[in-house]
């Protein structure tokens, strides 16, 4: 049975040797001195690993079940969700107003790299309630915030998003849901979504479905479409529950993965829905949602990383087998255990300089949203927005790849279930599907994002790489040599392929669109690499201002030299592919495949 | 439910445009007219698509189920599995002495390639079957042959392997299966086998297992292991079965995939055994299969990404979703089909250019095992003993990927089982572990294969790019931009790798064994790109010569183009990572991982 060891010594050296939060001018972050962020991360710590972790392969296992109407979640979530809510978790970075305890957005990702690693499916109970009470924060009238939220942010009551129908995920201008206006204001809403997570459980009291639909007589196409509040049981307008509303599930889905999550199929069946934002304007107040939940699946790739990378690293010094090339290791035994081989090490070292790359990456997106949120730095909004479908598409793509990768490492022990390492590839799978699968955030970072505000954001980032090499160059050989270098080597080559779209893509999209996933791979290695700098400069001031803990930092330098050399050179191979162009990509006809 | 066309018409291609079979001189392949080749694939394809396809789904919700020592498999496989005998399709490259129609290895892997990517699971019960007669036939006496071999060609009786023990796998030194010497020459064998293919099902009369144990007193380690045949049911001297032997299934396992096959943990308590080949020796005849049965899991590897991509071109004709950014292709249409994407098609050229550069591989091996075996070949045989772990390791590798990638088209509905996607990637994921885990595999090629024979093999293989090279140069410039330049450059990377180890592996091997992975991919695709050229030679041929289905051919060349393009400078990066030697990889004590 694998086991989860929350790893925040490495996040306390982001959020403090790195990313330095107490000196930011964040609103918020001076009170984020190492006791307290330590004391919270431990906390958080001790009730993933000690509560959530053991009911993973108990939710993989049992699954959800429905019958006549209810879904039952697996043995032992409905407990270990009272234990969440009691503790206050879910409203950790909610505003106190609404009963939350308005921490910043870094800590909550900290926390919720924690919890989702513990058990993703049971996370995105919570995780998909904090997106739709952020989308009726931002777009609610006050009434709808009083109502809902004071019980969305303590999760006495769930949410969930409504966007897929059978015949359309992607293209949303293609959906059949209708809402008809009521004489009340409100309307009723009829039709049906298919993958709505955490659609029905028996674990809340409420839920509170965002559903897209289409009002009457609209514009048409993705431009007549809008944003509903649909209860589960109506609400009455002193907060108690009134009658069932005509919003039920119809069945659950059998998936590859996250079986403790109710995946459901919901009929609406002219349920009583409030809208929520303006008329026809439901694509923005959705992507409110949308935006927070694919930096929240980035989160996830890193997450199923991390702990199949632990339990990798556990089987890979017990288990014994063969004798190190350069001989015996552990020679009282009767083989050295399997860490002791190079290709072993390799995927090992693969798995660990992604994860604390990633985790920097994600700790500093973090921190943008912060500055953007409280101090309205315009910037930093953009910064992030360009960076948010790097988070989703590059860290579960590699994260994927890294459970696929601890997988191995178990050999035959790895393809049976009972040891866990299945699971971990079958949670992680999911997130390079939902939220926009990876190859629409390609599409959105290369067709959108980069052009965006005049491709400011995507300069700020080059400058941003180029200040920093320019800054910490030249003062020492070795780190000029292992980090500045190989960064500098990179953005250029990320550079090139951006000029490549510009100079091409004008006369056919196609050049840029067929080097899209490519782009948004290399943009991850950037971003890693650039973070890898970053904490290989932090580790060395660490060890030249003398330390207690040198092994740590200098593992950590080692960790860092070894993605360098190892990892982030593929960004070559990422624009060889970009400049061939979309001829061969584009050459067949459809019926030759 | 997913479908599965055989890609006869390819494999026709490959064997007569590519291999030109018929011209070689190899004893039994001057039968093989297009005419007679085509009339076997075609009723290979219709029982393959027709009855085993569509018990693929079947098997892996079902899985298999242990009562009372009794396995029983998944609904139909009983029936579907007399069909298969009746046809005769166990024996098809087995010796008719024995029952079988002697056929080629390169038409049995091209019908084998078919039964894998129609049921994976199903296809190991005679998968296994082959291996264990292969021992038999190589190492076993003329009574052993007569005795085992005429029921295990037409699968009356299936066979297995048993190498695996709970505390070791790659390791088998540190087996503790004991084998007794009794007064008639035979050995009483107790002990446990883990993760045994095919161990106990319901299909036939008897199972033949293969055991490797260590005869008490023997040598120690690996010095000590020899094999031996143990019936489930015992035979008497006759042919006629006798008692049950004392071999008995403990227990099945719950895998992520491939669950229509049985995968037992085997109890092997004072059973009766007899010595197969010489004591001592278990692990030369041990070879024997699994030489075999590698090139058989990389073929798995090519039929699974096969059959995933068949239905993700379905799926990407049909499904509608969004416009092409060139303008609308089906504005008939509320929206165009996914093909028309950049980015789906990027997906399925990857999947398009593998799976047909990966079937010209493994039949141009499949020749070189021809020529081996039925000429004496040394040569052939050196080569394809060197390809063997590029084979089983660089086509599983990448053919799991592939299958991630058509699962990845389907969006949210890759994840659902219903769908069937799911399915071909967790079939896939055993491929990169069983016969081998495919570090093994990169350890073999780089620790062994490279320098057998003093390097002769490896030399060999550059020695025919190059001359290929020379032979097809200058006389079609494109051609040699688009063919002939990339494979040089990928060749030219390749023997930089090799030249890296051979002047640092030296002075410490570690330099060598951290590069293996890549070692191994790099070379799979010089593989590949060597495939695509002759292919695209071929279908140059074709095309000047005339042909009424230039179609075909020029889909030939494009894909082609798109591989050297796009897949083949991927060596360049594994060469970068090769040079980056081992010090980063290995710089980590154990305990910082």
């Amino acid at each position: 049975m694998p086991t989860y060891t929350p790893p925040t010594k490495d996040m306390q050296f982001v959020l403090h040797d790195v990313l330095k939060i107490t000196e930011a001018t964040i609103p918020g972050y001076a009170d984020l001195e190492p006791d307290f962020t330590s004391a919270i991360l431990e906390e958080a710590g001790k009730l993933t690993s000690d509560v959530l972790a053991p009911l993973n392969a108990v939710g993989d296992k049992e699954g959800c079940r429905l019958e006549n109407g209810v879904v039952y979640t697996p043995t032992g979530f409905k407990a270990a969700f009272e234990q969440v809510k009691a503790g206050g978790w879910p409203g950790l970075d909610m505003p106190e107003q609404y009963g939350g305890q308005n921490m910043p957005a870094v800590i909550g990702s900290a926390v919720g790299e924690m919890f989702s690693a513990a058990n993703q499916a049971f996370t995105m109970y919570q995780g998909l309630t904090h997106g739709a009470a952020s989308a009726i924060l931002a777009h609610g009238t006050d009434e709808q915030k009083d109502l809902f939220l004071p019980k969305m942010v303590s999760c006495e009551w769930t949410g969930t998003m409504n966007l897929t129908e059978p015949h359309c995920g992607t293209d949303l201008g293609l959906m059949r849901t209708k809402a008809v206006p009521k004489a009340d204001g409100s309307y009723k809403i009829t039709g049906q979504k298919i993958f709505i997570s955490s659609g029905e459980h028996d674990m809340a009291d409420n839920i509170i479905h965002l559903v897209l639909a289409k009002i009457e007589d609209g514009p048409e196409g993705i431009k007549g479409v809008s944003l509903f509040i649909v209860p589960k049981v109506n609400v009455n307008a002193d907060g108690t529950l009134g009658a069932r509303n005509g919003a039920t599930v119809g069945s659950i889905e059998e998936k590859m993965g996250i079986h403790g999550n109710s995946t459901c199929v919901m009929n609406y069946d002219e349920a009583t829905g409030y809208l929520l934002g303006e008329e026809h304007k439901g694509m923005r107040a959705m992507f409110t949602m949308m935006n927070e939940a694919r930096l929240g699946v980035g989160m996830q790739g890193l997450a199923q990383a991390q702990v199949a990378y632990e339990n990798a690293v556990i089987y890979a010094n017990d288990r014994l087998q063969g004798r190190a090339v350069t001989g015996a290791q552990a020679p009282d035994k009767p083989a050295d255990p399997l860490i002791v081989h190079p290709d072993i090490r390799r995927s090992l070292m693969d798995q660990k300089s992604f994860v604390e790359g990633a985790r920097a990456f994600i700790l500093w997106g973090a921190t943008m949203i912060d500055a953007a949120h409280r101090s309205g730095d315009k910037d930093a909004d953009g910064l992030v927005s360009l960076l948010t479908p790097v988070i989703k598409g590059f860290l579960t793509d590699v994260g994927y790849d890294m459970t696929v990768k601890a997988q191995q490492v178990y050999g035959g022990h790895g393809y049976i279930e009972e040891w866990g390492m299945s699971q971990f590839t079958r949670d992680a799978r999911i997130a390079m599907i939902y939220e926009g699968a990876n190859g629409v955030q390609a599409l959105d970072l290369v067709g959108r994002k980069l052009a965006q505000d005049g491709g400011k954001h995507v300069m700020a980032f080059f400058e941003l790489v180029k200040s920093f090499c320019k800054d910490n160059a030249g003062q020492d050989a070795a780190f000029d040599k292992d980090f500045i270098e190989p960064l500098k080597s990179a953005s250029k080559d990320l550079q090139a392929a951006g000029m490549y779209f510009m100079q091409n893509g004008m006369t056919n999209p196609n050049h840029a669109l067929a080097g899209s996933n490519d782009f948004l791979h290399m943009f991850g290695h950037v971003c890693l690499g650039l973070m890898w700098a970053r904490m290989g400069k932090a580790a060395n001031t660490a060890l030249a201002n003398g330390t207690s803990d040198a092994t740590f930092y200098e593992t950590k330098l080692a960790t860092g030299r070894y993605y360098m050399a190892r990892q982030l050179p593929a960004t070559a191979l990422h624009l060889t592919r970009i400049q061939s162009g979309a001829d061969t990509v584009m050459a067949l006809d459809a019926a030759n495949f």
